[in-house]
């Protein structure tokens, strides 16, 4: 089996996440926070070593800033329902995810926001002179995705940052995909509230993401519950991290994805993008002159790690259907829950083949995956 | 170390569950109901099964309105929150955990809903004739727990649900305590909401829990976003699980509750609960004697599996502080994120002792503790 499906899930995860997940729920691993008990306390310790790996990953000067959440859609989630407020007006692009675009044309059917959508170019790009021309005074919250999950584009980030801080925007930044390949900082890039998943690049396990909110951002708890903290109140705590963070956390996940961003950081973020580089060129250089085929991802340099496809007017369930079923290739063909983007690529009506690469993806399976889909190509 | 703390979270897990865990981490989990490929089928039969499994544990017709949440507090917000209309008539009672009186009090404090908090006797029980006193029409909402995390004492909930029937009030079973331990039965409960969490009673791992949601009930989704149906639609779609289940699941975590629960089926509840009651009468007939010790918790037959005490006026986590140190035993000392409960127990000021063996615990480890609590009674 060949994994490309990288941009869904990492596959491999690193030895070390592996290890530490086999050993803690073994071991043990009690509720942190909670008990004051000696296996408690290692609990709390491990919840608060991720946090501190963590910030150091996003430079992010205050680890408490950082709350675990079960994924990037409860985070993002968590950090629109808690700025939003009545009457606000709301920037995004139509690259979201629907994880991003669900809860915004929600809240603007319900008349709550008043809701502006960047169209990108015909390759899917968020344009710097786009970006001036919506974000001014006047917008509250602007919502961008790091890179693109159904094209790989990085977006202009930084400089979304810094239009948003001049214009005292708050930037909410949807690092779903390219977390743990494209370097991230809170500080230079001016970002308000980051959402990030465990594991897809920083290659923990599945149920363990996150949530950077910036001190001084006014955000209203989005579930209430026990925290182990101020247990007299019936209120919500307002410290961090508690005043989003309710329940028993996933103490196993929280470890895993620390030692998946430790991974990172032993190898160096910019060696594995190098890497992701690499075997996306080697997929432009193998299918692009191919007549039958459209790329619709920018190049290596401008790439978080996805090359998107199609074949003439194939569905594109079709082709990820005989790559799996003929080749064992795990790609992921459709829609990628972001229906604006299919639009704006005119991919609406079949859907594009997304194949992502990893890490731990080698050459000689990009060429098979290369002679897979040219044979595909030469039967049609 | 002897953990008594499995009311916190449940210590050790069967071997099914640490296998299938280390096994899924290592061998691969792709991303359920997104991709179509193989590995993705996999994670997607295994999310089923899970489903299927807690659908026969507790008698619910169909597994597809069983969703997966990240744990009790997410199931319990998204239950009330999915639920609630502004105007309505909501109860609850003081025994109650904070995961439903802060979200309840929230709601009340925003002038949302009309709140009747029903008080226990002196032993923290809900009696049949106070439940009947308030579970009349014009009530909308009632939630209760199967069984308080203070003092383990068993709820009237098949009571609860006749009332509820009777009454049409929708009505939330919180089984955070007692669910792998108590036979629960939606059916014959009358249960249409009922937040379980896989990592107690039920001996799965932390991050992963569920709800049920008996169909018919008007409920709105929590949180919007991918949910890999309805991909090129801008809103949540309406069908189940996907309208209260969106982004990654967390697969591991859904595969190890899936042995928990079979783990409970082939030993056979009845055996679990025997078993913990068992050890519960050891304490009582250990300690009940003893002039300095209070004994909060009821007995065994009343008793999902807690032994509440206090040692004179010492301040709880005091006792909990020298049991952990001195005699490496895990218990929870402190106020359980129930604050009210310990109002009405008269324990708002020095908190408990919680006392919660498990399944995996012997009759040796109980008599230690029986040991170590008496010699901190004679050091006084």
């Amino acid at each position: 089996m060949i994994y490309l499906d990288n941009a869904a899930t990492s596959w491999p995860k690193p030895q070390s996440v592996i290890q530490v997940m086999s050993d803690v729920i073994k071991r043990g691993c009690a509720n942190p926070g909670r008990s004051a008990h000696s296996m408690a306390r290692q609990a709390d310790d491990a919840v608060f070593h991720t946090r501190e790996v963590l910030a150091e990953f996003f430079n992010i000067n205050d680890p408490m800033r950082i709350v675990y959440m079960p994924n990037t859609t409860y985070a993002l989630n968590a950090a629109i329902y808690g700025v939003v407020r009545n009457g606000m007006k709301v920037a995004t692009t139509a690259m979201e995810h629907n994880s991003v675009l669900r809860p915004l044309n929600t809240l603007q059917n319900k008349g709550i926001i008043d809701l502006v959508v960047i169209q990108p170019d015909k390759l899917g790009r968020i344009t710097v002179q786009s970006l001036r021309k919506t974000l001014k005074k006047g917008i509250d919250l602007f919502c961008m995705t790091l890179s693109s999950n159904v094209t790989g584009v990085i977006m202009p980030v930084a400089e979304a940052g810094k239009l948003c801080k001049t214009h005292s925007i708050t930037y909410l930044v949807d690092a779903a995909q390219g977390a743990g390949v494209i370097p991230i900082d809170v500080e230079s890039m001016n970002i308000d509230l980051l959402a990030f998943p465990g594991h897809k690049g920083l290659l923990g396990p599945q149920g363990i993401a996150g949530l950077y909110v910036r001190d001084g951002i006014d955000i209203k708890p989005f579930i209430q519950g026990g925290t182990g903290s101020f247990s007299d109140s019936l209120f919500q705590p307002e410290i961090f991290p508690d005043i989003l963070e309710s329940g028993t956390l996933n103490v196993p996940g929280i470890m895993g994805l620390g030692k998946g961003v430790s991974f990172i950081r032993d190898i160096g973020i910019s060696n594995i993008q190098l890497k992701k580089q690499h075997l996306i060129e080697i997929l432009f250089n193998g299918l692009g002159k191919v007549s039958d085929i459209s790329i619709y991802s920018p190049p290596p340099e401008q790439n978080s790690g996805i090359f998107a496809m199609s074949i003439q007017d194939l569905d594109s369930t079709e082709v990820g259907y005989l790559l799996d079923r003929k080749f064992g290739i795990c790609t992921r063909a459709g829609f990628h829950c972001a229906p604006l983007a299919h639009q704006s690529l005119g991919t609406a009506d079949r859907g594009l083949v997304r194949i992502s690469p990893g890490y731990f993806n080698d050459e000689t399976e990009i060429e098979l995956t290369i002679k897979a889909i040219k044979s595909i190509v030469n039967r049609i």
